[in-house]
């Protein structure tokens, strides 16, 4: 074996070993063995069993990233979907060992796992925006893509302790939440408002973001769902005309905003 | 001052200045400087910094979970928005010293700050499934708070270092997307969407849940948007009547999932 290639069958095993148990649970003889290296071997390429592990992050992020490259072509919602699929997988394969450090708290962590991790969040934010096909994502965009990524860590890592829900049911569940989130920032942006029409447009059926829409009509099936709801946009609607006009007092005061002990929400503008 | 009081101070200068910087920047003669004590005297309390740190982290999660404690009373979107008030409060005061350790990569995370940390956001956990008043809580309603809880976190840590949106669009927006996902979560589960009814009847016009049915309605009024959702909840409806009778490629020809390169999602039933 030349140098380069024992070095990269070292990675290989440590990368394996390192993502099926904690680091504290490795050890430079678990490598060692499982590479049919001797121990000064091992230390002879790496000055110890940290920098194998930041080598095995580093290599993980790398192939993470890949598999959120996703061809520019069809439904948004499928396409994530397909992504999704992916990156659950290797949270299946890699998740077990990567966990504690993912979740905070790891005692392995260090500025260079910190930077590694940093690296892949950013990838698969600039992947979505990419695909969002926004030409200057606002403040609150980013900051919604970037929260959904958080939450599709967490959800998978937590689902990696208990698998207490069928895999699949993950992944269109936190593509589903994708779409909520950006339609919720988009209320909010009358231009991604305006792209939103055309990315539903753009969606199937049997797509993620078809299964959404006649979920939510189903809730509206709901005894007094639907009711609720309407009066909710009715008041809403009448109470944010009136608002403008100046008569906030009287109508917090008619739906019953007196009983509020606290301070009430501040005012919102949908524009 | 007393053996105890010392004690309670020098956790309380240790925590002000772990708030504010990371555990890097703040050494233990800063701490016995601004407390008015000798080096010698820090380390008769403390074995060293690491300790002190994770005291001031054990504090600022109590300081922290008490945050969470909110009255059963008024609708449910209400109390959250109050408490999300008081959580972007303390991300104010304490994140930039603790921003590092949530987002896991810090040196100075360990078992003990990790324990520390599962330990508030297990209480935050508990105190919103108190809040739904569910029995008995399903593992897809669990993951869906968990999930919210690390979107929470990250949001506002994001937030904390560009500080590019306003903070009470932040607070909002974070309660509307927790409406959402809960409403996303129900529409797979009958037992959580009955309650979602009730939940949406005690919801007021002026509360986040008010406002976000406004503002979706909203979106409805840009041109296609409520043209391409009824096509895909007609076509859905008719999508999944069809295959039920077993029509699924005919469906899925007519509708153009024949152009679909990988796998589709898999079946979904909204029982």
């Amino acid at each position: 074996m030349s140098v380069d290639e024992r070095r990269e069958q070292l990675i290989a095993v440590a990368l394996e070993l390192f993502s099926r148990r904690p680091p504290e649970e490795v050890s430079i003889d678990d490598i060692a063995a499982a590479a049919g290296a001797s121990r000064p071997l091992v230390y002879h390429y790496f000055p110890g069993k940290q920098a194998l592990y930041e080598e095995s992050l580093r290599r993980a992020g790398q192939e993470l990233s890949a598999r959120f490259e996703e061809p520019m072509e069809g439904p948004l919602s499928e396409r994530l979907y397909r992504v999704m699929g992916r990156y659950l997988d290797f949270v299946q394969s890699h998740g077990p060992g990567f966990a504690a450090l993912l979740r905070g708290g790891s005692v392995a962590a260090s500025a260079g796992t910190s930077a590694v991790i940093d690296e892949v969040r950013r990838a698969a934010q600039e992947q979505i925006l990419a695909h969002l096909a926004i030409p200057s994502p606002s403040p609150a965009l980013r900051l919604t893509v970037r929260a959904w990524i958080a939450n599709a860590e967490i959800t998978s890592l937590e689902w990696l302790g208990e698998r207490s829900v069928p895999l699949e049911e993950l992944q269109l569940h936190l593509v589903q939440e994708f779409v909520a989130a950006l339609t919720i920032t988009a209320a909010r942006e009358p231009a991604l408002a305006a792209e939103l029409a055309s990315f539903f447009a753009d969606e199937r059926p049997q797509g993620p973001t078809g299964r959404l829409v006649r979920d939510l009509a189903g809730l509206l099936a709901v005894p007094g769902t639907l009711d609720a709801l309407t009066a909710l946009a009715t008041e809403a609607a009448e109470a944010a005309e009136a608002t403008e006009v100046g008569e906030a007092a009287e109508v917090a005061e008619a739906a019953g905003a007196a009983e509020a002990t606290e301070e009430p929400p501040p005012a919102h503008s949908s524009e």
